[in-house]
């Protein structure tokens, strides 16, 4: 297409909604005149559905549940007054937490304020939460926050070190909605350890947010937290961020909570319109179902022209892969449906894979997301009458035209400036759109069967290596990983024996010894008495 | 296949190497019987290029260039005597340099010491020093490293905020081969006025990485800046990490550069044997072939089990994307080539993603990084007998047994620690895999045509930007975006021309002001006088 041709298209298509700013234009995705009228009916029944989910469903009829994440921000939408007092009345509570925590009303055991923040959590109760710490965060902010996000021990380490003895004047937010999380439970221990060894009482320092009457919030009960914060049963993890979830490290970080759920309550709004062609989210929804055939066929990469947006493709890939990543529809046929998506922000990644994109393998779409605003205040010019916010700018314009001249598909979101309105905003465009999308394909965008079978995996070999741990320590002699797969009456797990051994071998919690030999698989272990 | 064949299929191709501890595990690939013995004539043709390459044939003929980086381990390889001592020289400035940043020989005006430095660059100039930092770096460092990797306004600001009134006791590197790239040119301009600002002399902060004679080196010269360090037209960006690059910062942040260098050198040597079954850059790239049908009809998922490794698939996806993503093969054949990389780190991604991978789309294959050290020191136990690090490697055995028993692929290589000796075994380790696959399917893998032409178009809005400017302050009346590009002679711009007006009346650098209209494309824009 010529240049005329795409301006002309480029108008046709430009949705912008004059309250908020945001723009999304979907003239470089190359569907065709007829493709959005034949997709009318379907979006119809999708925007039906979703009716009914903001209405009470039973949503997601594997797990029972209803699917609530809208009612976060419009709790009159809820379908019992008593969720809407509750919804309420824990922003108010968090509200008032947060300024405690501020005015040193809540403090140290001493007296001091607290200063740092750390959020132990996985997945859902980390992901929202990063994204907005690091998008809106500044160096001004009242506490600095810290993640504990996995169960790495040495990354623990690491955490602790950069905190250091600031650990006084930490705050520890523990955040799982099952509370039986193993990952957010080791990560609760190692911290409750780090505060012992700092000779500081862990739960004077601690604050639960999860479900009610889970194990760990009968434990923070117990030991006496300093506070607890719901989490609800109709609020899945990868949607949680506008619950206490995201609202309660952002407002402990001084971040605007009111805005952000301000800007993804008009969105929402916006999102409900059933005139597809001035509803983002249906747009951005039709777009996948166009550029992937409705079948996962491209990935979605994510490229945010803004540093503080980094995060955004991260909190995505959770979002859309655990939404649409299903191998069973809602009928039960096998379709093995997804989106993969990826990506970290622009210009960067134009030195990284832009090389890819343009004349690889075109398997792909770009959706771009744009900033119109620079920086606080006025820029130094790098040339005459050009700023480094206009090379960002260009760049981004000059990528999307290079991308589409060779047919790659595009598609760009505008927002004024990241502030909390505007990441309210996107993650509520992304909420819907992946909603609306899983319609589209027929699948249920609110379980995730496919994560418990790693768990349980994981769970086999944990026992597994109890039990080598137990018949090396009883033997006495030094065993191969066959021997003792055969001796635990397992010799189907001798793989599983051989790579736990080497991983205990090269720790020294468990006291085995390793003999190597060659081939390695053939090396013997010990336990040390 | 049922685990007693697995794991004879895992003792048949468990590739080990004492020296280094390196493990390759391909026993979750699907590949035949007879698959490598079919591929072993490529893959020894591939061997006799990469065997050329490394005695300097000019392996990147668009560029008319040697491909040297195997030398900055190996000086004695380099085709000329002048090639071996100026690596070697370099080497020893560089080590000097660090120490005398250390010892405060080398310090501030104010005669203290550096205490953090920013490093101002992007693509092979800063995802090597990033990945080599984070992967390395604790809070005991001497110095602390801080990034400009964009030309985002915002951005640099923060970075600016986090140093604070340390700036004046930060060292700026900026680093750029051309010396011409705008987003670190602009860096250092934002950079310098910053001192500027602190009334600090930029000049006596600040040092060069860059091509000898370039832009930024005769800048660097003339101003006197501290110091100047070399990089060579036979080593790309993308494979630079080893030389200044990476090794000034690691050196500067106090980190092993020797080690990492010895790490890479030992590397090399495994993967010049010409026994595939016993290379494991060989095995790599077979099994990339294999799993994308020498197509890039898979994704690569990089799935390190260690917080360290989180930036290592962003360092590969422009090591592997931009080294293969090529739209033609070297006889000038269309073949569109590639892999997308994505991935961040496990136990974490299990909570993202890993549904998808288990029961989504099946277009991925995974590349598990397994270490086995936990952490320095014992582990308290989370439950009777088991750590937090068992969790971890539980959970990678886990998900490596769940994606198989789901037919989706995965390969496993295992580590004994994250040390500057194996991240400098990792990094040569893919660097040798992508020469080697790119031998495979016939492309030359270090050129990058594909990324001037969104440069270019970049340039071509910010020329038009500035037309634009220069007619709205001429006529002093308010246009619209078409009106602006006809009066311009060029009408065919005019959605680059509204792109460009959008982005300038949200910022005051330009005195743009916008009436915005429905359609908002109708909007209509003047200049402040």
């Amino acid at each position: 297409m010529d240049t005329i041709t795409l301006w002309n298209r480029y108008r046709t298509h430009l949705l912008h909604d004059p309250e908020t700013g945001l723009m999304l234009d979907i003239s470089r995705m190359n569907f065709s005149e007829g493709f959005l009228e034949a997709m009318e009916p379907a979006i119809r029944k999708a925007f039906a559905e979703m009716a009914e989910l903001e209405g009470g469903a039973i949503a997601n009829p594997d797990e029972g549940r209803m699917v609530g994440h809208y009612w976060l921000r419009t709790p009159a939408l809820a379908p019992t007054g008593e969720i809407a007092a509750e919804i309420g009345e824990t922003v108010r509570r968090i509200r008032e937490f947060a300024a405690g925590v501020h005015d040193g009303s809540i403090a140290t055991p001493d007296g001091r304020p607290f200063r740092k923040f750390l959020v132990v959590g996985i997945g859902g109760s980390a992901l929202g939460p990063q994204f907005v710490a690091d998008a809106l965060g500044d160096a001004g902010n009242p506490l600095t926050p810290y993640f504990f996000d996995n169960t790495d021990p040495d990354g623990m380490d690491r955490v602790l070190a950069g905190i250091g003895a600031g650990l006084a004047e930490t705050l520890t937010l523990v955040i799982s909605k099952s509370g039986g999380t193993k990952e957010t439970r080791n990560g609760m221990l190692e911290a409750e350890a780090a505060y012992r060894r700092a000779g500081l009482d862990f739960p004077r320092y601690a604050v639960a947010v999860t479900g009610e009457g889970s194990e760990l919030d009968r434990a923070a009960t117990q030991a006496g937290w300093i506070a607890r914060f719901p989490m609800w049963d109709w609020v899945g993890g990868r949607t949680s961020v506008t619950s206490a979830v995201g609202l309660l490290p952002a407002a402990i970080q001084g971040l605007d909570i009111d805005s952000m759920l301000e800007g993804a309550r008009l969105c929402d709004a916006l999102t409900r319109r059933t005139d597809t062609a001035r509803n983002p989210a249906a747009l951005l929804a039709l777009m996948w179902h166009h550029a992937t055939g409705g079948k996962g066929s491209r990935d979605m990469v994510v490229l945010p022209y803004k540093d503080r947006l980094l995060l955004f493709s991260r909190y995505l890939q959770q979002l859309i892969m655990e939404s649409i990543g299903k191998e069973l529809d809602r009928d039960g046929n096998v379709v093995c449906q997804g989106i993969s998506v990826y990506g970290n922000k622009g210009a960067t990644d134009q030195h990284a894979y832009v090389q890819q994109l343009r004349e690889g393998v075109n398997n792909f779409f770009v959706t771009f997301v744009e900033v119109l605003r620079d920086r606080r205040g006025m820029s130094l010019p790098v040339e005459p009458g050009v700023t480094s916010g206009d090379y960002l700018a260009g760049f981004l314009q000059g990528s999307r035209t290079a991308l589409s001249e060779k047919g790659r598909e595009s598609l760009t979101i505008t927002i004024p400036e990241v502030s909390p309105r505007t990441v309210g905003m996107l993650i509520a465009l992304f909420e819907r759109a992946v909603g609306l999308y899983a319609s589209l394909v027929n699948i249920n965008a609110y379980h995730q069967p496919g994560v418990e079978a790693g768990k349980k995996a994981a769970g086999t070999v944990l026992s597994l290596q109890a039990g080598i741990i137990a018949h090396l320590r009883g033997t006495g002699s030094s065993l191969t990983a066959d021997e003792i797969a055969a001796a635990l009456g397992r010799p189907d797990t001798a793989e599983t024996v051989f790579r736990t051994l080497l991983h205990m071998a090269a720790n020294p919690d468990h006291g085995i010894r390793m003999e190597p030999a060659e081939p390695l698989t053939a090396s013997r272990f010990s336990a040390q008495a």
